[in-house]
């Protein structure tokens, strides 16, 4: 009988064209199902709950799979890693309930996008935070953030590239939290739109140097055009830190 | 009229076979000559306070070169970022005394050895951290590590390759940090042996795992024998943080 298994996955993005396999491409998505092929000499191709840009880390994304295999459900993990690359670590595994899908399944994302604050960049965090030479106000930066927590039209924040229809999403919370010289925007919510969070970080940034007034975000909130928030900001700063999935019945674990 | 100039040089030594250049191998003092001398037409060779080893990073090493350019001290770190590769980074530069030598002043240098210390590595520090499996007491460690402070014959945490006759150094202070699964062993002293930072940090580390009590410290010093000390701990998790000098007449800086 098939079980289904969900793994909760770490990766250094930086040598990867994102989550989601491509023809030709290295992919996280492309490692795990090279990994779990060959474990369990099956075709396997997991499902993940987020897909990741190119350059961008996780440290909680989820991915499941299908096997006819008996190896118990927390096994996965010691033999997976010993197949995955180095800059993907499988920090779990588990046997889930068939019908399970991490996409279906209502949940709290965090993301956090950490800027390196300072004159010169920091060559040991250049791969996991984007280096702002000018001065940030954290204060200004807070106050915009406020205006982006609720239910919102995201469409400003959102690439014109997508193609989801409704772009009505809710913000927890977005955080921002200095620690000497590095700044992290933590942003918690029940969904994101494509570059949403970078897009957020972009405009966050713009209002910390001073270029954007922090009471001009409800106006680009209400504009619903995309050319009125700041740029997409770089992908090494952004990390997918967690999905946590509320009690709904379609995720009841076994 | 030749000018001395001093850099504070910050690097990400994954990519290096350390800082001292040696023929046909990738170093970080190779990529500051290489850098310096296509910058002012002259053949440049800069002098390293701290010849660290293969795979261990830097915030604050310095190099000093004599010039007879007239670029102002200050300017150089902006020129030289502009030639080096990403992972080297000058973070200052002041022109000094013409009798100033790194090597030759009074100085407290600052090394960090950090360890993760968790069921499973992590992707996004494994290039700046060791990874350590079994859980570590840091309360056994901080007992070991105070046996280290003050001055004693540090043989038995020194390489054997070393070439250096007198082993007698002094040890400011050794502080273990445990934030969350990151532990910090922050090392300051006058000057160190080769090796040593990492065999106090393999030492802490058995120290810590339960497998070497705090008390045998003593012991293995009073030794003078290499053997006798725990393992010399990978240099993915060395940093040498900062070397300030003492206010003695030879460091005096215009």
């Amino acid at each position: 009988m098939s079980r289904r298994i969900k793994l909760i996955v770490a990766y250094d993005g930086t040598g990867y064209c994102g989550w989601q396999v491509q023809p030709g491409k290295k992919t996280v998505e492309g490692e795990l199902n090279k990994a779990l092929s060959s474990l369990l000499h099956e075709d396997i191709s997991v499902i993940g709950a987020s897909r990741t840009d190119s350059g961008v880390h996780g440290l909680g994304n989820i991915a499941v799979f299908d096997t006819e295999s008996r190896i118990p459900g927390e096994k996965f993990s010691y033999a997976l890693n010993q197949r995955l690359p180095e800059d993907i670590v499988v920090r779990e595994s588990l046997e889930v309930a068939a019908d399970y899908h991490p996409r279906k399944c209502s949940s709290t994302k965090t993301y956090e996008y950490r800027i390196w604050n300072d004159t010169f960049p920091n060559p040991l965090n250049r791969r996991y935070a984007t280096f702002v030479y000018t001065p940030l106000d954290v204060e200004r930066m807070a106050a915009a953030a406020e205006y982006l927590e609720g239910e919102h039209d995201f469409t400003s924040f959102c690439s014109v590239a997508t193609q989801v229809e409704n772009k009505v999403r809710t913000v927890y919370s977005v955080e921002v939290i200095r620690d000497g010289k590095m700044i992290t925007l933590r942003v918690k919510g029940s969904g994101f739109l494509y570059n949403m969070v970078r897009i957020i970080a972009g405009t966050l940034i713009k209002v910390g140097q001073g270029a954007m007034e922090p009471e001009r975000i409800p106006e680009i909130l209400a504009a619903m055009d995309r050319q009125k928030a700041g740029p997409t900001a770089p992908p090494e700063g952004l990390t997918l830190v967690s999905i946590v999935h509320e009690n709904n019945e379609q995720c009841i674990v076994r």
